[in-house]
């Protein structure tokens, strides 16, 4: 926030975290992956899926899933995950991470659904879909004058998509 | 196909083509560039999106978008898009130019939903969602044994889609 992602080097960062360079490298490849440690979401939701009754629906489940990961990383932590956005969209290597991300929880999510029975091409889709539901709820909590419940953004996009792609006359909006 | 994205410089190019490295560089930035030229998408979804009837409701214009841009671009060219397809997923630069492309489409679609009166969030839900469709399309299209028209693939997604998030009961897969 200071200086730029790309101006600040590992050896100002370690020693503003009171490290040795070290240290750092023990546990980081590089300054990028400092700024996703914890990101854990893709394990959260490889839990998650794991351990759902076999007989929910597949989209109950997601939005169940997306649900418990909202209310647990995003409530309450709207300013530092502002300040994550800036600094990730000024960053082309940022943003290259973050799209991977995006990547790597549609590679958990859809094989979790083809496991559970869900037929391969509606699991690529709501694999997909889920990684958009979260992204722009996302995008959304985070510009909303005031901080809603993230668990209720994520809701409203469900009921929104539900809404819309439901069957039956066409809607004139 | 030959020797490898990575490996193969613009002289290589232009020779096999007959061309000056100048005229190349005339029409392209660099060689990635000439890999997705053509790749018109965006283009003309900005055109089909401004040219629909404004009672159109949003899903079946993206949907009926989606398919005229899936007759015309892919039907008949399996193989190529299926050689493209290779090359782009063993290179990392075309990677990224490649998920640069599905952004574009999104910066495209989203705008232009805003502007037929369609709400802020279900625009953003509804342009990522197309380019999910096309995305989820294009890889069935490619990896079907036989080739279907495209244009179908595009509807059995829309039709999925509509399955599984239509309100009711809870559905047991």
């Amino acid at each position: 926030m200071e200086q730029g992602f790309a101006a600040t080097t590992v050896p100002e960062i370690t020693a503003r975290a009171g490290l040795t360079t070290r240290t750092f490298f023990r546990h980081f490849a590089d300054k990028r992956e400092v700024f996703f440690a914890g990101d854990e979401i893709p394990e959260v939701a490889r839990r998650l899926l794991a351990e759902a009754p076999a007989d929910l629906d597949p989209v109950t489940l997601l939005e169940q899933g997306l649900r418990q990961v909202a209310a647990a990383r995003f409530d309450g932590r709207r300013e530092e995950i502002r300040q994550r956005r800036a600094v990730i969209l000024a960053e082309p290597a940022l943003r290259e991470r973050d799209a991977q991300k995006r990547d790597d929880l549609v590679r958990v999510v859809r094989p979790a659904l083809v496991a559970r029975g869900v037929e391969a091409v509606e699991a690529a889709l709501l694999a997909e879909l889920t990684v958009v539901v979260l992204h722009v709820a996302h995008d959304t909590w985070l510009d909303a004058p005031v901080e809603q419940p993230m668990a209720e953004v994520v809701a409203a996009c469900f009921t929104r998509l539900r809404g819309v792609l439901s069957p039956g006359p066409a809607r004139i909006v």
